[in-house]
């Protein structure tokens, strides 16, 4: 199987190749492509090395898939070109998240939704938005949803390599010259993530608001969310309170989430941290909690690796899904 | 006038040596107070040394206020017998918050509790819990309060000095060997803080809902929180999500919190972060938005130095208020 790759150099482009060759799947080619900066480089994926060059028209020609993750103006620019090619393309950038004619899928919630695709092309959700939906779909299942608030904790490498760079950098001592955050990051969380609306809500809150009620097929769900970032370097933790129609004991609650496939349920005996979470495709879900004024209403913590699940994994997932057809 | 302050070398103590001194209260003799490990060492009040003794009865006497801030237990062991001495015991523990013969003051807030006062002993809330009530009280008074919803990103020192140390020496590549967390922080978010019920509930986050409810004289408010150990040396942060009983325009919300004395509100050019706040009296709110899907729901960002006007400076501020009548 030929696959391409958009931005195999980058963070999560790079997390990509693991995760193919972690899983198995049998890349027969890969057409590993990045910026002029990164062209010419070398990655490795199923124990060979592969170059990397500029994206270009015709190499996407016989590929079964095209994997983005080179940010919302390279996939508008070159999801088209790909799908007009053949190749199935799944875009890890918000260009085609909210158009209707493309699917947004969470594969453990929504993987109906693949059959669909007219332009060719599939949207991989955001980051925080992909580990908040697993375990609502679980809780909607059980008890119905009406009204979701989240506050989230979101590691530096949910802005890419840069992000990662700064804060190793400022913990060094150096003051980053190239910090891509608002504020100093390291010791520090900044809560504010990408630009904002005239009403205050930043783009990531209005991403997850906006994704949660389409890969969820509910238009109309309360859904808002407070996007913070902390100096952490990989994975990305949310508190949730969500009001469900029915009230659910906690124990039922707990087993709930844990037949869910993908999600690990945490007891009272420890707690899911970002640490835990890195490294691993899991959404771990903890700090399980019935509201003492409200039956019908939650508490919990939920962690995944924003690169693995947040990103490459559920990617490489969608992948697998259509392949199986 | 005569101050002991028990503590005085921990986090909070020495906090409220330099409180004292910045804001000229006028101390003639300082009683410091310490466990038998710093007793024998100095600190600086007034520009004057003092030696650090170990408590012992009959050094209460003649004193005016007698600050504590050195654990729960010695604050039972000790508060009656500063109290039988004649001094106004002002309480940084846990120990005396929910009794009902004790005052538990913000001054912002419910200062007019002091006068009130059968054992003598005033009781200081949890440094979460008093940023939260300053900014709660400035919308309960336009618009009525319903429901709230905290979730804090609580620095280390509010584990006292130990809780610093293990992060400076994580960060150093030391895996420290006392480490006051339950894993590790740097690098890292924890959510739990203090032991926990039956229920899944933390002592922190229990804390914060029963003293809100007994500052704000609110005994059935709806209160939650979830509580979460971020690496952040000083400054508590907390996304809060409330629910009053008149709906408020989002201008107006920004003016009701700047008119609060002892806050600083912010607009959309800048949040306040805990870099920000460390070493500053304010309490510091900003991402003010009112819910899309709820107009009397609103969301908010509060900031505030977990030493100063989360202990130490909101001590010395019940001092001075007892001290005017």
């Amino acid at each position: 199987m030929r696959i391409a790759i958009l931005g195999a150099t980058g963070v999560v482009g790079r997390t990509m190749l693991e995760v193919l060759a972690e899983r198995r799947v049998d890349v027969t080619e890969l057409v590993p492509l990045a910026s002029a900066r990164s062209a010419g480089s070398m990655v490795l994926c199923n124990d060979r090395e592969w170059l990397v060059r500029e994206p270009a028209a015709g190499m996407f020609e016989g590929c079964r898939f095209a994997l983005f993750s080179a940010g919302a103006e390279r996939s508008r620019t070159w999801g088209p070109v790909a799908a007009a090619a053949g190749a199935v393309v799944i875009d890890n950038s918000s260009a085609f998240r909210m158009d209707p004619a493309v699917p947004l899928v969470v594969p453990e919630v929504n993987a109906h939704a693949l059959a669909d695709r007219p332009r060719g092309i599939i949207a991989n959700p955001n980051c925080a938005t992909i580990q908040l939906v697993v375990a609502l779909e679980a809780l909607r299942r059980a008890a119905g949803l009406v009204r979701v608030d989240v506050t989230t904790f979101q590691s530096v490498s949910g802005a890419g390599q840069k992000g990662v760079d700064a804060l190793v950098a400022e913990l060094a001592g150096n003051g980053s010259v190239l910090n891509p955050f608002p504020a100093a990051i390291a010791g520090n969380v900044i809560p504010a993530i990408g630009p904002r609306t005239p009403d205050g809500w930043t783009e990531e809150e209005t991403k997850i608001r906006n994704e949660t009620r389409k890969i969820l097929g509910m238009p109309e769900l309360r859904v808002t969310a407070t996007c913070v970032r902390v100096p952490v370097r990989v994975g990305h933790s949310a508190s949730v309170c969500v009001e469900t129609e029915h009230a659910l004991e906690r124990a039922r609650i707990m087993e709930v989430l844990a037949c869910m496939p993908g999600v690990v349920c945490y007891d009272d005996a420890r707690d899911p941290t970002p640490l835990d979470a890195a490294g691993r495709d899991e959404v771990r879900v903890g700090r399980v909690r019935v509201d003492p004024d409200d039956p019908r209403v939650l508490h919990l913590w939920i962690v995944a690796d924003n690169l693995r699940k947040g990103a490459a994994t559920n990617a490489v997932q969608i992948a697998e899904q259509v392949a199986r057809g």
